[in-house]
């Protein structure tokens, strides 16, 4: 079976996950975690690389502040647990707002824990422009140099993304990263995230052909 | 009906088609010039306000001569096609390389043609990092600056991206331009496109939610 190196996780449907339960929307974050941490695993137990998640972005922050509160507790605590894994931690996202949670500061420099045997990243307060927006004067053609021109310039191309909550679209997600990603959409919410549903993923990835735009 | 102002237009799976038919690759690429009048017509009922097709890329160049030379002159003569109906018509592309055809040179600055009521982009010879890398010293974290600094900066944001051919993934398709887009993708090969495709799809769009990443 062919294993993608990389993958992206867009975990949506927290909010409408908590409003099918009869629960204030913002209750839908904390139920993401458990899912987070049991993805982690089986990726790693299935040899994974790397591992992108989405956590929440600049855009997302113009949600009301009981969400906002609710999404960056429900980041930091998803980051303390991966710190108790093999993980090699990023944090990355915009750090001159007062929304990048401060328990995250100071993993915005990779940082090894345990055997570090998964590279994993973990996308905070980040924004689309703002990555784009670090592009130094002198950028050649070359696509390498692009990327390391990017705030998000650790972060390698992905191979799959998986969006939870049945949408068709990134939001924003690592446009660099993204633009030969194969796309895979689960109809199901985050917070009701099940094994099969990344063996389903994988499953449909091992099928498409690599063609890197050729 | 939400009617989305921009589409992307992925016209894929014309080599797999003519494979269906017994045929050498390079004639499925003939086969997409009446697909793209005709969805364009369909468009202008319907009253899209953009277009922009997916020609080639810099990526596909790197494929047998054969190919080459087949899906540039089709991309001539769906650009000559274009003229004769009430188009503003702009060609964006990597000028610089000698794959880029000549004839499609004067089109590289938008013209207009009859009442041109649709705007219709043709993207030739293009390549996400050769956009990308316009980027100049002085970039703002405001997004309208972003796509300013681009080659790509005459083409507005997307909403509905519709791939043709079955594949779930961009291909270096404007990454800038998609963060937000819609994306739908139709398993019939391009040269089999039919009406019905478009209407589905616009269907699907009618019940997605806009949020723009918020």
């Amino acid at each position: 079976m062919r294993i993608p190196v990389h993958i992206g996780i867009i975990p949506d449907g927290n909010r409408r996950w908590a409003e099918g339960k009869g629960l204030p929307k913002e209750d839908g974050y904390d139920r993401g975690l458990r899912p987070g941490l049991e993805l982690f695993k089986l990726c790693q137990e299935i040899g994974i690389k790397e591992l992108t998640y989405y956590g929440f972005t600049m855009d997302n922050t113009k949600r009301p502040a009981v969400q906002t509160t609710a999404f960056r507790k429900a980041c930091v605590g998803a980051v303390e647990m991966l710190c108790n894994e093999d993980a090699s931690l990023l944090v990355l996202g915009n750090t001159s707002s007062p929304l990048f949670p401060k328990e995250l500061e100071s993993y915005t420099s990779r940082r090894n824990f345990g055997k570090a045997s998964t590279k994993v990243n973990f996308l905070v307060n980040y924004g689309w422009h703002w990555d784009l927006s670090k592009t130094p004067e002198n950028v050649s053609t070359n696509k390498n140099n692009l990327i390391q021109s990017l705030y998000s310039s650790d972060i390698s191309r992905i191979d799959l993304i998986i969006r939870w909550g049945g949408r068709r679209r990134l939001s924003g997600f690592l446009p660099v990263q993204s633009v030969y990603s194969d796309f895979y959409v689960i109809n199901d919410y985050w917070p009701d995230f099940k094994a099969e549903h990344l063996y389903e993923a994988l499953e449909w990835y091992d099928k498409q052909d690599v063609t890197l735009g050729g």
